[in-house]
């Protein structure tokens, strides 16, 4: 019998859950707190939305939903799960323009699903949890977006982050003025993108191995790896004055940016990275990442992609978006114990033990009373030994137990024994609701942290 | 361009989420409030684990995944989407048994796909939303289930709702009293199930189209559609003693779960109906529905299924579930108004205005004092004309539009309008904040109403 789920998924039992909760609605209180407004798609679209937005290699990954009824044995497919969050975002956009405002802040949080090998931190159903701002050029946009996952970063327990910041149009520019042909800049961004992982020297052999000049791909290493550059600001007016026009507006665009951005939260995080390159193709304009001194990659990235949703719908409309990498900040924060001890409360915060059948009207009308006081509660539901009960409490983190003995009952008492200290104590029944919830230990939880 | 979510499936815009939201957040609280604890699977599942689960029509609706690389070109599938919540609750109890208590009570809200001919209110993509307790034969069980849906019900502003009671055991004894034979009660419990859409005669004529003798179908009718029954107790007392040992206990089991049930929120509720069938074959025990007077069909419904868990992975495990209609709740709850304002509380409580690009860094910090007092703000990214501005807010039901002009400026005031009543009033910048928050409709909201 097979019981496994499906190779590259997961099952999340309540612990699980409750951490991904605790994430996830942190999340969605900071970016509400933005103005993002929460969007919901369906999990698979028409195949034809998918196909040819991935790449060759995006194409092999999608899942295909076979048709159904007599088709199903043509063996074709019809749909398709949805493989990221922004291709179902610009049909959203196409479909629903009309009642949209002029511009769309809309946050995203739902799982995705990719054919990839899995492996060690890689799954095929996964989260993904996206924020995008459609139809704006401005400056602002880029700076909101920042200071608003730097919010979530620190609402979560991180303090050591850093902001990499560059601008796809700055690159070119620098990749122009370095004399790398505008045919190979794709390429050379693909191996400049690695830089993190194989070091200056694995750069440069895989720049010439690309058919780069080793003078140019030497030149360009010199510009892009900037030991000093203060606030940024200086060496980018330089490179204002001394790039074309595109790395011009390159420049001047990430000087304004990174002006507002340093008047947020996030002002003293913020890094000029002239090497940072990002893999994807559709950027256009500021490309930005956060990473964590002790993860590999980066933890949230984003950028402005302002050509890709008007190809889809065939209007002009510019977009910026910014995606929190939601499984590595789950591994991250689990490394680093940052979930508070709420998250890990237990199945109830009371159990109320059963002694005989005749006892169990009685019994559930405790729990009644108990969850009107907002006590989280539960009833043993079988008669069984006592000391049975209390291991069952104690082995799923309920930190009290609830007992109503023959004496008890006849004095209008209930026994309340707290599990973490062994201590038992007999109130009047009337009292134990206000008792228990004044010593639930981590009480009165809020919705975010 | 086909900008449509596939047939049968919904795009969710802002305010449909926050309705969902809404009601999936309550359902949570008073579910975790009973002591059942969350659990997630996967979308999918291996096919071998759905095929076969739910009869040969279930079969045909089980949206079936295509097999990928080399294997696409077959045409076969290995993965097929997630088809109800209790399959998979099955295959993790088998998986998880070690970590799971002995007695387990998981709640599990997420969707399931089935390719129905989509109509008016039935999709391809819907939220199931069950409670389960394996591992009890206890009517505790039963009591503490029909306790949390009421409260549930009770929480989102219903309020005059029907549980409707029966219990599988006594059907089978009414049925044998009747004179039906064992291999025709499958058949007559479909029919019976039809009762309240084609009323007693349409029963009556398909039992008889289903080869019951029409003597037997009366009888059977006399029996089950029982007018004055008080309580229900006495009732049931005089069946246990007229029925054969399955009745018998079937009405015993019945005359504890309602006593148990009594004692709680829901007990003035609860009707024993003897002609309540429920469609599902698996169900061994008591069978529950809930309704209300303006929803056809049931908005909640569930019964004890001791036998299905175990058949699936192979050893004896008692178990009994109960399913919210969230689409359904959904529908009524719209339909009676029974959203609370807040729900509808717009993008963001303030817009800051934008005059020129010289304000930009102004305005991005004025919103970051803004939300550090819990103020969801929003920025109007670009410099534009004053009345768009507050057209742009009233249109996304923002309630308050912030202006920092020249003179503001200079003498460190803020403007700020109220755009419900019109009127602007000018604070001290620092105070703006305070302002703002303490005039929020609706303010201070909490997780759950």
């Amino acid at each position: 019998l097979l019981t496994k789920p499906p190779s590259g998924t997961r099952d999340f039992l309540p612990e699980d859950v409750r951490r991904r909760e605790h994430v996830v609605s942190a999340v969605r209180t900071v970016y509400e707190r933005y103005g993002f407004e929460p969007l919901e798609t369906p999990a698979f679209e028409n195949i034809e939305t998918l196909l040819g937005k991935y790449g060759d290699e995006g194409n092999k990954l999608i899942f295909k939903i076979l048709r159904r009824g007599e088709h199903e044995a043509s063996g074709e497919a019809d749909l398709a799960l949805r493989y990221d969050l922004t291709v179902p975002l610009a049909r959203v956009v196409a479909e629903h323009r009309n009642q949209l405002p002029r511009f769309f802040k809309r946050y995203q949080i739902q799982p995705v699903w990719r054919a990839d090998r899995p492996a060690r931190g890689r799954f095929r159903e996964f989260y993904q949890c996206d924020i995008d701002s459609i139809g704006s050029r401005s400056p602002v946009v880029e700076a909101e977006q920042l200071s608003a996952v730097g919010e979530v970063l620190t609402t979560l327990g991180f303090e050591d982050f850093i902001v990499h910041v560059n601008h796809r149009q700055l690159l070119a520019g620098l990749l122009d003025a370095a004399g790398i042909a505008s045919g190979q800049q794709a390429s050379v961004l693909v191996a400049l993108d690695k830089l993190d992982k194989v070091g200056p020297d694995g750069v440069l052999h895989e720049l010439i191995a690309r058919g780069v000049a080793d003078e140019n791909a030497r030149r360009l290493l010199d510009a892009v790896i900037v030991r000093n550059h203060g606030d940024g600001a200086g060496w980018l007016t330089m490179q204002a004055s001394r790039l074309g026009d595109e790395g011009r507006r390159g420049a001047e665009n990430l000087i304004e940016l990174l002006e507002l951005a340093a008047g947020t939260d996030v002002g003293t995080r913020l890094r000029l990275d002239p090497s940072l390159a990002r893999g994807l193709s559709y950027y256009t304009g500021a490309i930005m990442e956060i990473r964590t001194p002790d993860s590999p990659g980066s933890i949230a990235a984003g950028g402005r992609y302002d050509t890709l949703i008007g190809s889809f719908i065939g209007q002009d409309l510019p977009a910026c978006g910014f995606s929190l990498g939601l499984e590595r900040i789950l591994v991250v924060m689990t490394e680093r114990g940052l979930f508070p001890s709420r998250v890990s409360r237990g199945a109830a915060d009371a159990l109320v033990t059963l002694w005989s059948d005749d006892t169990r009207a009685e019994a559930l009308r405790l729990a009644t009373e108990l969850r009107a006081a907002d006590v989280r509660s539960d009833v043993y539901p079988e008669p069984d030994k006592l000391g049975k009960q209390f291991k069952y409490a104690s082995a799923r983190g309920v930190p009290f137990v609830v007992v109503v003995g023959e004496d008890e009952r006849r004095g209008g008492m209930v026994s309340i024994k707290d599990m973490r200290s062994g201590e038992q104590t007999t109130v009047p029944r009337g009292e134990a609701p206000t008792h228990i919830r004044a010593r639930i230990p981590g009480s009165h939880p809020r919705s975010h942290p």
